[in-house]
């Protein structure tokens, strides 16, 4: 089996059957703390104006999201995860709205299938991959058409567990390996340190995001989009 | 200052006045021994059609290049860094056209200064980018628009060494520097195993290609392209 990763969204590359989007800080983070505390789902979509049409048409949903990585007027939440506590979101219809994370999602929909990994759940993801046996494709989604190194440094994760298990690699998925061994050790460094967009949310107030983003495995689910919305199968 | 990785041409990023490019298998290993094996310049083209016009006007002129790594008809030489011995081009204007490393020197012609850099010549390059204390964008010429870890290994040597110089990098520089670290020891294994061109070129009996791209600092000069030409400065 092949793993191919697209070290950014725009990459040019082959596009297999099924598809992984990481957007570590901070949308596939939110989306699998989301479900985590018991959202029914999360629903992407490509903007605000459009969320915001959705919760006139229902009060019940609970509208999410950044630009500027700053919460847009009339939203519910932010797109910070820690926000998507239990009380917030159990239960509940969530519709995030975000800068790279949900518009990857969006542009790689004609995929078969589409899982969403962050540091919290990428080994649950990589099982996952392992037990069905797919080809996938990898998508760092980046940081406005840019790599960002701890979506580049979760995909080599991904890659790593992929390559015990027999997956051929592309150059992008050995450099996304490269990365991951380089600072596997200390996360937290890495997205305080290393990741350009984690040192931009540390210094408007936001690094207990960051500190969160970093831990490995944290939740033990892996979200799956299917149409329009995003559950826990 | 800073220092800037595009981890393939279509990358977005900020494009800096002095842009370097790199294209180890084989366009800039080959005009780096053009050029040391003392060839007046070397002229990048776009096109076979183009290289074959010039010979035309020119029969004095050295037409080199390929097209899926083979020589065109009716040229001197092929891609072949080994190729381009003294007996061939010493005192001779050379002109090449390549898939990607020519491309890749077009496209940023707009940069106020364009250098060449491979594994062949990589501390030269760096040296020189710290005495003129520039601010760069390097750009790894990658195949078909997708990145070549073998580029994205050479650009994290030239970041490792002016980082040392207190330079500061984005995001895509310390993938590469990860990618550097990893892979420094064994050059030869770089090419050959982990590139996905490198293999290919072994397939096709161009092993002994790769073995010379993967020697490190053969050669202590800095190609630099002025108008259409690159010249040892």
């Amino acid at each position: 089996m092949n793993v191919n990763v697209l070290l950014e969204p725009g990459q040019k590359g082959t596009c297999e059957k099924t598809v992984i989007i990481i957007d570590v800080l901070r949308a596939t983070s939110s989306i699998v703390t989301a479900l985590a505390n018991g959202a029914s789902s999360v629903e992407a979509v490509g903007s605000v104006t459009r969320a915001r049409e959705m919760k006139k048409d229902d009060p019940d949903l609970v509208i999410t999201g950044e630009r500027g990585s700053i919460r847009p007027e009339g939203f519910d939440l932010g797109n910070s995860p820690l926000e998507f506590t239990s009380e917030k979101v159990k239960g509940k219809r969530v519709v995030i709205t975000t800068t790279n994370g949900t518009r990857a999602i969006e542009k790689f929909a004609v995929a078969d299938s589409i899982l969403l990994a962050a540091l919290l759940n990428i080994d649950a993801v990589t099982r996952q991959i392992v037990d069905s046996e797919a080809e996938v494709t990898v998508v760092c989604a980046g940081t406005n058409g840019v790599p960002s190194i701890e979506d580049v440094f979760c995909a080599g994760a991904l890659a790593n567990g992929l390559i015990d298990k027999g997956y051929v690699t592309d150059d992008s998925a050995r450099i996304a390996l490269a990365t991951y061994y380089r600072h596997k050790e200390d996360t937290g460094s890495l997205l305080k340190k290393e990741s350009g967009h984690g040192r931009y949310l540390d210094s408007i107030g936001l690094g207990d995001d960051t500190s969160y983003c970093a831990k490995m495995n944290l939740h033990d689910l892996v979200p799956i989009s299917l149409g329009q919305r995003i559950f826990v199968r």
